[in-house]
């Protein structure tokens, strides 16, 4: 099936989705993160088929996410191994295995991270780095940016129109 | 087309997955997070054909991330309200724009979050909560937990494995 193409859209959460959303790509990227490298270790790990495998290879190739590099000459083998962009999403990663096993591991953690010198499971958060506050502190708000069009300032401005409409109606 | 199902998979990330992975779905709760919440709004916001609108909303409730309510009674009329479960997933979306923005906005930020009240942007970034140490810090590692099934630690120990073989072959 043909998706609308999120990568060139007029928003960054768009943009990234175009590169990562496709089904299977968070899970390659996660063995790859835990140090896979090798069609048929992937193949192991994942209940993909090996057509599939190979296209979301190339994907994630094409995207910058993978670089494809020989590691054999005779016969000639590739390895795919994580970019620095790549790698920069792995705190990304980390979020979302925190949502997924404080909402749907109800039989009980199967994987996390620890912190390697207590012993202890990591307890990831997002925060600002320059106030170190929690993202979901009220004073953080989604705004329009310098490059905004007028379809995301609308899309911004939503909530605004929606507020100032809520105190009139009072 | 019918996916693999993520849901009920042995892996925190993939059971996220399972309930936001599915095409569309980042962009609608994206726009729930902007206060959207009736079917027209989410229409008019994004180029997705109506009966993938319904069938996407259907499959958000189901997941528990978006609560269907009645709002006008003649004619019925429902709006889709972001659940507890759905707000808890902000930060997960606030780290995906900010790795969007840093690499896939070469002509500018169009969108971002900002600290109200300095008025420039916020930088979110993944911290543990005990140490406030960024989870990129190498003591940070992905282990297998309590509930870990056998596949689950083989996948947990690969990169154990390699790095022991690594050691060895020097």
């Amino acid at each position: 099936m043909q998706h609308v193409d999120f990568s060139e859209m007029d928003c960054p959460i768009a943009r990234a989705w175009g590169r990562v959303g496709e089904w299977w790509n968070i899970l390659i990227l996660r063995d790859a993160f835990h140090g896979l490298t090798r069609f048929d270790q992937f193949q192991r790990s994942l209940p993909i088929a090996p057509n599939m495998l190979t296209k979301r290879l190339n994907g994630l190739v094409e995207s910058g996410l993978l670089e494809r590099r020989l590691y054999s000459e005779r016969p000639p083998r590739y390895e795919y191994v994580l970019t620095d962009r790549a790698r920069d999403f792995r705190p990304v990663l980390i979020a979302m295995m925190e949502w997924g096993n404080r909402h749907f591991a109800d039989e009980g953690v199967q994987s996390l991270l620890v912190d390697t010198e207590t012993g202890t499971a990591a307890q990831p958060i997002v925060v600002d780095r320059k106030t170190m506050l929690p993202v979901t502190d009220p004073r953080f708000a989604f705004a329009a940016g310098p490059a905004a069009t007028e379809a995301v300032k609308t899309r911004m401005g939503f909530m605004e129109r929606k507020r100032k409409k809520a105190l009139s109606a009072d």
